[in-house]
């Protein structure tokens, strides 16, 4: 008999509900972490460290989570260690949240770096030395780290990855930040916030290439108008650290030519699945060259005793979608019957301004032939975008002309992140436009500009031009 | 023929609704207003001008929306000029976007202050004299203004109303408060934010007595935790000015026996239909000893050519739903077939922490013998609790224990406005517990608390104790 009936390794979100809700069904579960602490990526240098200092630095910038910074900023005032004072604090108590949560549900957590001996064996190495152990079914959630690439010369100290950024001495007066993704359009954000001369450098043509083109042109738009440059199309030809006897700075030559200097350059280009020594060959298994392992609708990995969830698997790689994949993936493979989740995720960037979006963006269903008609609301018609003083929020809702369901909500602006939950249930409820136009809300609030929205889309708006 | 197929009487919320739903549905449609500006008591001092100073309070005392001030406020070196500062151009914009609704539909402002000659025709009285007009139906939305009794000295300086208070020379440092509804409340939690101390005398044995029990006491326990004194089961006696060399405070004497002094005064207790003068005994009708207009539940009056919406017919007196009534009682009157709207109206009270509320409280269900079970949870459960700082948050579910269907929210804590509107959604789809937990949401927002409590509901709990 093997040792557990279901081995997680990596305690990130997608572990911890993975070898919960199987602790929950009554199994001998266990989870494997190779560092020191619980959590994964999400609580150490994630999501929750990065949107610790995101906090700081709004109430740091005049509190309001809205473009125009009132106070003005010196950075050569503020510390990146002030910026990140409270982010321990709450480092330290999810961890605690986390490390109660399993032991509460009897889940065992054995520390140390597991490798694949065979398909049912796992050989742990630690400070302590090496143990094996064996288990009838594993779950990957070995998370990702940022890619490092050769050429570029990572100092930790002014070339940087995400993970070295919050380890950062001082702000620097100007950075460079390569990549579109979240994590870049995120820091760049949140450093130009802070006044630091940002520019942001991407391969394609936008950032954030999965939101709903409107969305994204509106995220660039208001980016540029704090300040911040955006250069498209690019590809980073040499990173070169220039001492000096003041301070040092880094040059930054692009493919078509250009070369750029500032203080700092953060490097946001890729992430990498934290597969390599895991032993996958030994279980009958392959990372691709970033490092992910393929899955399918049930997260069963090649080897359907293995299963895998959370950013190791790939997109959407967020924090609330892993958990969902951990426990369905559990579910799965102890049987338990789980009602099939439609497949509208909300996401939420916590660029600035913040965006979210759930079910299709408008050219998802051009590609699809699903036809589509919005309705839009702007945050300045409403009371409470003039109150908090955001006048550029914006929210579109997406719905079929003839059966009125809803097929996607996307919102750049104040409090988008906490407004879309409702949208998330609409699309899972199959609500239709007219739904959430009869939907009453709070005045004055932002989600007053949901049913402006779904009002305009129905043709019945008050409050917008008549057609 | 008459002058106009739609007379409405009020260009607040709830008469702005109703004449622009009318004019939508081709009517030939006035609006008569007796203030110089448009837009009635929610612009000019109540709702936007007391949410405008709340925000100003908010951002003058740290910019974050929950219990814990950091940055030490000195009452002395904030003025409420500073404080009302932005406000103005607040009501400005708002006043502006009615300006350009009611215009845009055409519909005909007329200034004046009407009253009724008979049961068609309407004599307004200006500056520029007299005119009477005609109308086929009448809406009167003429709201409320604060109870002014003749035994308490109001003087504008330190005697005052809600409506006074917003044009307040100087913050007081102690402050009596007198009402425990929702401007009472709202204005003893803003003024208590600031260091003020605050005595909030209420007659009941509770404040805002339509709350949820479990809230309400969230609600005061966290009042008395800023160091607000709360007086229950109280009535005034008499209320006195003590003039002084340096500076005139207020002695206020109790029945029970006890006497108070402070800085200033704010009596909350009660507001009065603006229904003396209207004439409405010429159409038929009566106002009740508060100057409350009775209406069935398709907003008519007794005279059923005439109907009523807003403050004036009473609870809840809420902008929001103020305008729905108008919306609803326009096409009742124009035979528009309107879905009928379950009763389920959204709360949200701008107090500190924030309240929001659906559906039915605990005491209604048990008072009506509908038996229910809840799910909570706690903002200090969830990560953005811990990234705002707010620990005191709470979100209930009350749901049918067989049914499982919603039968109401309940929220105390940070975005609560904001995120009700999910709730209103999820009751008026019929939403069970299970939608909810079903619902995935953005990490790390607070609409988890929404998930969490029907998880916990659903016995799902995957982060509280197992039962």
């Amino acid at each position: 008999m093997a040792d557990f009936q279901l081995c997680v390794i990596g305690s990130g979100p997608g572990g911890q509900k993975a070898a919960i809700q199987a602790a929950k069904l009554g199994k001998k579960v266990c989870i494997v972490e190779r560092m020191e602490q619980v959590g994964g990526v999400a609580i150490h240098t994630g999501t929750i460290p990065s949107k610790a200092l995101r906090q700081a630095i709004i109430e740091a910038t005049g509190g309001i989570d809205h473009l125009r910074v009132r106070a003005e900023v010196k950075t050569g005032k503020l510390t990146i260690g002030e910026l990140m004072a409270a982010c321990q604090r709450i480092i330290a108590t999810e961890m605690e949240i986390v490390r109660v949560q399993l032991r509460r549900n009897g889940v065992e957590l054995i520390r140390g770096f597991g490798s694949f001996k065979d398909k049912s064996t796992l050989v742990v190495k630690s400070s302590e030395g090496e143990k094996e152990l064996s288990a009838e079914r594993f779950i990957l959630a070995v998370g990702t780290e940022p890619v490092r690439p050769d050429f570029i010369p990572f100092d930790e100290d002014c070339i940087l990855t995400s993970d070295d950024l919050l380890h950062l001495k001082r702000l620097p007066e100007s950075l460079i930040v390569v990549g579109g993704g979240v994590i870049g359009t995120e820091f760049a954000s949140m450093f130009a916030r802070l006044g630091i001369r940002v520019t942001l450098v991407v391969c394609g043509q936008r950032v954030l290439n999965f939101l709903d083109l409107q969305i994204g042109e509106a995220l660039q738009y208001h980016m540029r108008n704090r300040g911040m440059t955006l250069r498209f199309g690019e590809e980073l030809e040499s990173v070169k650290l220039i001492e000096a006897d003041d301070k040092p700075s880094v040059e930054v030559c692009l493919k078509s030519g250009k070369c750029l200097q500032a203080d700092a350059f953060l490097y946001c280009q890729g992430r990498q699945g934290v597969t390599e020594n895991l032993g996958l060959e030994n279980a009958g298994l392959e990372a691709d060259h970033r490092g992910r392992v393929a899955v399918d609708e049930n997260y069963q990995t090649a080897n359907p005793d293995i299963y895998a969830v959370g950013d190791v698997i790939g997109f959407p790689a967020l924090a609330s979608t892993s958990m969902n994949q951990g426990r369905m993936a559990s579910c799965h493979m102890f049987n338990k019957p789980r009602h099939k989740l439609r497949k509208y995720f909300p996401f939420g960037i916590y660029s600035i301004p913040e965006i979210s979006m759930v079910g299709d963006t408008e050219e998802e269903l051009t590609e699809k032939g699903i036809p589509f008609e919005s309705g839009c609301a702007g945050y300045k018609e409403i009371a409470r975008g003039q109150l908090i003083g955001d006048d550029v929020g914006l929210l579109k809702i997406l719905f079929h002309p003839e059966t009125r369901e809803v097929l996607g909500v996307h919102i750049v602006g104040c409090r988008a992140t906490e407004l879309i939950w409702g949208a998330s249930l609409a699309l899972q409820m199959e609500a239709t436009a007219e739904d959430l136009a009869k939907t009453i809300v709070v005045h004055p609030t932002f989600s007053e500009s949901i049913t402006m929205a779904a009002q305009d889309a129905m043709g019945w708006a008050l409050y917008l031009p008549k057609r």
